[in-house]
């Protein structure tokens, strides 16, 4: 490595390093010093490990050498790696220390170096191995004749500790294979923390054998057996993931009242529920045997769940039924109790007794949050950033999760530039260590197996560099380019984002040609934050998920184009970008004469207009683009275009209004023209 | 109901029938009367059950209104099913008699009935009911404005009672992922047997508590515990279909021997098989020590499978170990063991008493069948039909799988047409009864999770037809048309053999476009019978299969078109599919310039040539087609081009080959030109 380029993320601008290479990197390491050779990857590539291999080391070499195999297609002569003593010269060397614990504040850093003729890692822990080997499968690069590992030094290390996805499985069900995939997903991209969100209103999923009416009843047949959660815990584990289980309580708990109706607020018959929203059934944290029940559940979950942590919700409890029983209305004067949020912190505090009792730190979302509180419960913020700063002031543990909802279906730019360290956050250096991370959150309401993968991914990406790098890589231009690549690669672990877009297109046009369906969903998004299911009451958890705006995803990629040639075209009109927008432009009127090739059946017929609205409203912005003008008469004909278009639809909406709408305003502005796209009117 | 067509199979000809509807189902039932009008799915559909629910009957009907749902996109309101007392006129009813046991010849019939206004479906068990789930919902049918079920009765029962497909997750693992969406697909066409290859010399792949080392030592970790066994079996008891266990011995045995040298046939090391093919690591039958092995196994793994029959597999013991062991040549002197075949007779003898005392009847490989075993014993056909004729006519069951080996990527054709009573059987009508039904193979030396849906379906399909239906249904292009569409339908259940060649063929080209790869899929199929590994040494277990021929598959749909055309047009020369012909022609021309614009990688430099072979040769084809003639000065350019896509490439084929010659040879006859196609010398 004789010419080398020092690269530190500090010293030299982030804007410089991108432009001196080309590498799809995810998250960004910490430091990188590029070489000018390469390490061919030939068949008789070689791993050896320094140590007696673990399990943990075990898979990730076998998975690291089927990966590699895989996507370049190079037969590799041994398929499991050695260990340094049976030997000599292996094209890459791995050292660690000592076993990594799941456990916070673990050493994860590593360091790997590829030089022409040799590959290192070196590591405290197994954990920093696994981590090394995912950033060396990111870096594998070709040319025709080749595949190969530039020649570079990474030093690495995580910047917070807690980098975690939560997923949802009680409003829809998510199999082991789903759940596996996904850690596969987060390893990947080096998240740590798996927060596995085991019950709510709609289901609870897990067996309990000392209260198995819980599991039996509340489930509709669909829970976790405790073998399937060690099998979870373990897969986690093998790839340095820690597994932190909730059960959402007191509020959300539907699920158990259907089990025990004896120790919910109101005497009523529960059943499982099968809308989405906020519901009133809620323990009663006034009856013992709430508690009795509370400790056989988490007396048999805590073992199979080695992690220090249990989180207890506690969110969203608007204690209606409390206000509505007047035995909890007399416990509250009998004991002074105030208010409703002062009876939750009663209840939180009994509840984190038997936490404790069972080796559990208690973690729950904003609400449990009270200064009573033992200052090792964490605070997960969803809400705002403000408990957050309140909480880690007062030296509590948090957790962000606000700005991290993947399930709203909002840009990746978002949640990328969510920075957990907030301007003006008001803390010294030692409060914010208080600040351990965040979390990716994964509610599912809306989706399905078939669907959660192209929910979470690639976005969760992007939140995963947020988390791991350092604070200065923030260039959203630069992370889409990655994130196009990353997403390749999510696929390649089994991650169906990809393809099963095309199978619910496959499916909704009794497998037609997809090929112009295929091109919509590259305009249209499905409703962003609750608006595809207003009031929780147009799904029900089984309505069907197979629709095109399941199909549909944030950050539809030929929207983004167009937005970003948009901009290009209005600040400066170089006839480049105008030509490459009307290419664009044309692509949409084209598709729509592939659409009306369609054999139409209800569902089709229902997303023509999609079609339709685009074609036409594409080439009256082709005439405007061309003549350069707005005519008088195209006035209302185009406002009514706009509108149209602006119409949600089929649970879309158009992802390129804005530029539309600037493009038409840029030109009535030219020509003079009294243009209000904002008023629905009409009239002229 | 009034004007109806009674259509019963034997009465009135398939072609007549074929003409007379447009309908999908696969199998075919066995009598269908057809109504005029249509049962419409709206969102108030509701099914009622007359029984007390069971859970295969909760979880065939849920997933019956599931897959409505997500089909048809109408939101069904409820989204179980009722207890006829909870509700009146329901959409559909259901009544059965009892539950259905997992054994040999169950009563699995049913009746099925659409009318307008109400559908129907009555069976003696609930597996009756769920293969009348399945055929209505491959009734499912569409206008622009509705889906609906036609009018129709449907009696229908198996015409045998083994309809199996055999998964071999020895050579390569299979996760209980895979197997579960192949069990849901098995039961979408009423396939009842799960035939389970658990050992092989590539793998141990179950936990054996009393033997640990098999599974620690004999599975690289991929082994299926206790509880993963209990969840298949229950998740096939579900759906109706028998688990078969097999474990393969005395040969194919090399896993075992790993863990335990000391009951081999030869005192030596064992490792892991990585290749293909026949290995020589056989159990000693002489030594006491293998049976109490055998015992200790087949004791504890006997009671997670409920099943009859216990395979033991027996094939291809070539005996060389058994030659080479003077300890075991002694033996056979001193019982009067005259031969290996004899020798493996004593050891299948002692093994079936093993199953005997655990309440299990031996099933084997041909190779196992002997005159004096008994009258219980499965023989398994594979090699030939002669072994099953005779031990049919001798009294023992057989169950037939040679012509349904589905991992040698034959067409489909070959195995629908497969027909298990061949013509001149010689046997009695009695003695036809002995043959049970037959079973699809997949062996797995070739297949990864992400392959072995592809390799499986939609050719199984067609078997599963073969052994339901009447033999008279066998017009094999009737056959493709409704497989095109059954494929379909699969992949709603979760069969991944659509999606994944995407996924691959975006892996080969780095995430590119793949539509020209897409299209070399369509002409190009994998090596068959055991071309692609000839010699069991191209390929180890972990090799790549992540390449062009993973993506490609038997019967290429591109392909199967232009031989159909060509054999058109050569037989009547009619102007249209010489039009046909030639569009298709320039397509794989013009599908050459789409090749060229992809960035090379190492994988698709491989492959080059098979785009470019079928462009050049198509060209020429153009021009003899146009010119309907073969000019001189053509010949030898010509042949060359021929010879070129001949040749395999990449472990694919070119599927038109045969299509091509065809065409050479009509018109250098009609020009009176001696080409020898046949004679690879290029001199003219």
């Amino acid at each position: 490595m004789k010419k080398i380029i020092l690269i530190v993320i500090g010293l030299v601008s982030f804007s410089c390093f991108s432009q001196s290479n080309n590498l799809n990197l995810m998250p960004w390491p910490q430091e990188i010093v590029f070489g000018n050779s390469n390490y061919t990857i030939e068949p008789n590539f070689t791993i050896a490990v320094n140590q007696e291999t673990n399990k943990r080391i075990d898979n990730a070499t076998t998975k690291f050498l089927k990966r590699l195999s895989g996507r370049t297609g190079v037969f590799i002569e041994q398929g499991f790696a050695y260990k340094n003593s049976e030997i000599e010269n292996p094209s890459l060397e791995i050292n660690f220390k000592r076993i990594g614990k799941l456990k916070l504040n673990e050493d994860e850093s590593y360091q790997l170096k590829v030089s022409k003729d040799k590959i290192s890692i070196n590591a405290s822990t197994d954990i920093g191995v696994i981590y090394a080997l995912e950033t060396l499968l990111q870096l594998v690069t070709n040319n025709e004749s080749a595949y190969f590992f530039p020649e570079i030094i990474i030093n690495d290390a995580p910047r917070f500790p807690w980098r975690g996805l939560m997923m949802d499985v009680a409003r829809h069900y998510q199999p082991l294979d789903v759940i596996k995939r996904n850690l596969d997903a987060m390893a990947s991209v080096k998240l740590n923390v798996f927060h596995w969100h085991l019950t709510d209103d709609q289901g609870f999923r897990v067996e309990i054998n000392s209260r198995p009416k819980l599991h039996q009843l509340g489930s509709d047949g669909q829970y976790y057996t405790h073998d399937q959660i060690k099998e979870v815990v373990q897969y986690a584990s093998d790839l340095g993931i820690r597994v932190v289980p909730e059960f959402d309580i007191p509020g959300h708990a539907t699920s158990w009242l259907v089990a025990y109706p004896e120790i919910a607020s109101k005497d009523t018959i529960y059943e499982i529920e099968r809308y989405s929203g906020i519901f009133n059934p809620t323990l009663d944290p006034t009856n013992d045997e709430t508690y009795e029940i509370l400790n056989d559940v988490i007396t048999e979950i805590s073992p199979l769940f080695p992690d220090n942590y249990f989180h207890i919700g506690g969110d969203e409890n608007e204690g209606k039924h409390w206000d509505e029983n007047k035995k909890i209305q007399a416990f509250k004067i009998q004991h002074g109790i105030k208010n409703n949020h002062e009876l939750q912190a009663y209840f939180n505090i009994r509840v984190q007794k038997i936490l404790e009792d069972n080796g559990k730190t208690m973690m729950g979302w904003d609400e449990i949050f009270q200064p009573g509180l033992p200052k090792d419960v964490v605070i997960h913020s969803w809400r705002g950033t403000e408990a957050m700063l309140k909480a880690a002031k007062l030296g509590y543990k948090t957790v962000l999760s606000k700005g991290y909802y993947i399930d709203l279906l909002e840009s990746v730019r978002l949640h990328y530039t969510n920075e957990p360290f907030t301007d003006n956050h008001g803390l010294t250096d030692e409060e914010l260590k208080n600040i351990l991370g965040g979390e990716a959150t994964m509610w599912s309401e809306l989706v399905t197996p078939i669907t959660i993968d192209s929910r979470i991914w690639p976005r969760t990406a992007a939140i995963a560099e947020r988390l791991w790098s350092n604070k200065a890589i923030n260039d959203v231009d630069n992370m889409f380019k990655r994130l196009e690549v990353i997403s390749s690669r999510l696929e390649e672990l089994g991650i169906t984002h990809i393809r099963n877009r095309d199978v619910i297109l496959r499916n909704i046009s009794n497998h037609q040609n997809i090929e112009a369906l295929i091109k919509l969903t590259k305009v249209y998004e499905p409703l962003k934050i609750y608006t595809r299911n207003k009031g929780g009451k147009k799904y029900k958890t089984y309505s069907p998920f197979t629709l095109f705006a399941d199909a549909c995803t944030a950050d539809a990629s030929d929207a983004i184009i167009f937005n970003n040639l948009t901009k290009k075209y209005l600040s400066g009109k170089d006839a480049n970008s105008k030509k490459e927008l009307i290419s664009i432009l044309n692509k949409w009127v084209e598709n729509d004469v592939l659409f009306t090739q369609l054999k139409i059946n209800p569902i089709l017929k229902n997303i023509a207009p999609l079609s339709k609205n685009l074609a036409e409203i594409s080439q009256s912005l082709i005439s405007i683009l061309i003549s350069e003008k707005i005519k008088t008469s195209q006035y209302k004909i185009l406002k009514n275009q706009y509108l149209e278009i602006k119409k949600p639809l089929a649970d879309v909406e158009f992802a390129s209004l804005n530029s539309f709408k600037l493009i038409i305003e840029y030109y009535s502005q030219k020509n003079n023209l009294q243009i209000d796209l904002n008023n629905s009117s009409i009239q002229q």
